[in-house]
């Protein structure tokens, strides 16, 4: 693919990256006067479901279209349980906002499908029958193409298909949107894919959408990249890696003698405190720069340790998913769900330290643990590199295993834990990171930990093509404070 | 099934099973006369391989067809490197009875294929096109049925198919087999399947080839349930789960303050040592039955805890095997050894307490650690009890989930340790035991252990119909010495 596309309705831009340019649009609140235009007659928008997606969505559009005579609506299924939070967010039957799914399916220029996947995969067919002549429908992730592949379906013929997939899970998408009021432009990137365009004007309603969810920056991938790179990150550096990581580190530290306490400091909440911070505010690099020699010694033995198995793991895993075989089994998982309901992973004994640690909080400043930040880092670039091998564009590289990880995920699981934070996103990602977190657990514990390569400049970590592409990405977006509460 | 066959050659017996009955053979050397006969025609026997079943099965059957004039010969590919090692075993090119896989598949009336499974992929089309007419096809597991199905292939018409399938390692197929000098039907239960038959002669061949191996006892199953119980007992309680048992509870005991010799021989020298031991001899109940009462307190709460998430996971690892999943993901592994060699498993602290463990053996009688006890037991009448809901007949159960890990591989990985145990069975197992065994420890560390059930005595386990079936198979065999040096 070519990552450059031409917007009849926006000004585009040319963002350098390692190798060529990608053009991308960068986004902000002086842009809603041209949605309508973008829009391209779509009068009315249905978003379908309440997850987390759906409920920041629906409303980040909803703001951004007021006046603009352009409907939001929400489509539930009878009797869902969320309609009264739907309503309680403004959505009401009463002003013809809130309706039957396949209701406001049938009354809907764009369908935005943000149904769980099981549900998609359930009742898309209805969906799909259900449509207006012409409407567009609108995906913001992979997985439905991924379950037509797995299952020999296609999509309806004579209608749009477009994706939008923000960078972050539906709390940050709205959060972020919210600080958008004071700092234009401020919000969570999303890619962009048009997987068919009958009139010509999916690309210009793909970057309304995005324009409208508040995306500092929208970049152009297609629905299988975006579908094996989303799959795959949740499973490696997004969820199941950093889980597993945790996992292993807490362990390793309460084994060399140190007390709960500072072994959590040392391993969750070093991640999800200062490692995080120090990569969104000043990129991968600075976690590095920042140690005193000593710390770097070991930031590089504990980079060269984890590189390796991890990207071991990050290659089967997207060989697994890429196969189809990963989306077999969570099809298998869901099958079981029924008689044996998906069990929980926060029992083990780190997350009983949780409380004390989050309460020492205003104590003092935690410094950055340089075992803990080279493991952690090789593990991102593990993903990095495996998925620039696979041929992603960098803009999708650097948001799905940088970007996405530091200003959503991270700082979420620095608010609640792991287990709370797996537990809020979508079906596939909790089993995902259940099938795979364990490795990464395992993967840390029988060869990184014992290995003991000699300490050196990290080889090709100081000067890897992606400090390059993240800092392009970061001049895109305004400073946001993606501290949670 | 039935689980009732008739033989024209044997005498076999009605074994008592919970529920029904089921046909049997028992074995011993007063039957070897009868070989010949069994055999129905076969002259030659050509095993294939030299992996640790073709180095026992062919030496077995050529000691036990010793003098009848059926010949066995060894098969290897051009170049091997097992060449020298099968004629330091008698089995040289002077006397005709090594030769090229090729030459010896055309010349052989029962082709027995014990290559590794990646070589049976590779090249079963090969094999298939040189067999002479009405040869008969010899497995030892169901493999290359899973195989077939999952590429659209199939057995060549005209050839009779059997499985003979020793519910052990090939080590313990020698090993017991030598004992069966002096102590008369000592060695490895088998099953055996018949799934082409086009002369009528498949169920005594195969019989035949069974009494040869030297099996106390052969039961009847089917090649689609040998594969389904052998491919998901490896991932189980025989290599994956025990391995993720015995990282999870040296962790464990390592954090409540033992040193590493204690914690070492508290999780895996008790599984292997005094754990399989009782077992062995006195079956699953004699486990819990001699402890003290606060030892059987302690063993119901850990059976308790560990029994549902084991469960989950032999549920889950069954799902994923019958669906064809795992079989992907093993042939997806094995595209990318070339370039990404399988990692160790052995790296983890635990293992380096194995030597100053096994150098204390000789001082004192180890005694069963009621825990670890409850948790090991309680995995194995998981998978038992996942083999009963799916249909598998109990012998099967019982050898595929108790019988085999007793008495053939927790007595080898007591003389080695896990890690080499896992390296020295088929790839498919060693695959399967690193995509599994870290699931099991998660599930022991994340919900196992920090359950805390109330301890009862343990519902359906001392009445469970598993000991009856058990009972029933130890009274077909004679007492061995499972002891490995």
């Amino acid at each position: 693919m070519s990552n450059s596309f031409t917007s009849a309705v926006f000004e585009t831009e040319t963002m350098d990256v390692p190798g060529g340019t990608e053009t991308i649009l960068r986004g902000g609140r002086h842009l809603f006067p041209l949605l309508p235009e973008a829009f391209g007659g779509v009068r009315r928008i249905g978003v379908i479901g309440w997850g987390p997606q759906a409920r920041a969505q629906s409303r980040n559009l909803r703001d951004s279209l007021a006046g603009t005579g352009i409907r939001v609506s929400v489509g539930l299924r009878p009797g869902s349980a969320s309609a009264a939070d739907a309503r309680a967010h403004g959505f009401t039957e009463q002003d013809g906002t809130l309706g039957d799914w396949l209701d406001v399916v049938a009354e809907s220029d764009l369908v935005i499908l943000l149904i769980a996947d099981a549900a998609l995969a359930a009742h898309h067919e209805e969906i799909f029958a259900a449509l207006r002549p012409g409407a567009t429908i609108g995906l913001s992730h992979g997985f439905l193409l991924g379950h037509l592949r797995a299952t020999g379906g296609t999509f309806p013929d004579g209608h749009g298909v477009i994706a939008v997939c923000p960078k972050g899970m539906g709390d940050s998408v709205r959060r972020l949107y919210e600080q958008g009021a004071e700092v234009n432009g401020a919000g969570i990137n999303s890619s962009f894919a048009v997987h068919a365009d009958p009139d010509g004007r999916a690309v210009d309603r793909a970057l309304a959408w995005s324009v409208a969810l508040g995306s500092p920056y929208t970049f152009q991938t297609s629905l299988e990249r975006e579908y094996m790179s989303d799959i795959v990150g949740e499973r490696a550096i997004l969820l199941g890696a950093v889980h597993g990581l945790v996992e292993a580190l807490y362990g390793h530290y309460r084994l060399e003698g140190d007390d709960p306490v500072t072994a959590y400091e040392r391993s969750c909440e070093n991640i999800t405190g200062p490692i995080a911070r120090t990569i969104s505010a000043d990129g991968l690099r600075a976690v590095r720069e920042r140690l005193d020699p000593d710390g770097r010694d070991t930031f590089d033995r504990a980079y060269h340790a984890a590189y390796g198995p991890a990207r071991d793991l990050v290659a089967e895993i997207y060989d697994e998913v890429a196969d189809g075989t990963e989306l077999r089994s969570v099809i298998l998982a869901e099958r079981r769900l029924a008689s044996r309901p998906m069990s929980g992973i926060g029992g083990s004994p780190m997350w009983a330290a949780g409380d004390a640690v989050r309460a020492r909080r205003g104590e003092r400043t935690l410094p950055v643990d340089p075992f803990t930040a080279g493991m952690f880092v090789a593990t991102m670039m593990a993903q990095v590199d495996e998925f620039a091998e696979r041929g992603h564009p960098w803009s999708e590289i650097v948001n799905e295993s940088v970007i996405e990880a530091v200003d959503s995920l991270l700082p979420y699981m620095h608010a609640r834990d792991v287990a709370y934070m797996v537990d809020n996103c979508s079906r596939t990602a909790r089993l995902g990171a259940r099938r795979w977190g364990p490795r990464f657990q395992a993967a840390y514990e029988q060869l990184a930990f014992p290995a003991k390569p000699a300490g050196q400049e990290v080889n090709g970590f100081t000067d890897h093509p992606v400090h390059e592409a993240l800092a392009a990405a970061a001049r895109l977006r305004p400073s946001v404070d993606i501290h949670v509460a």
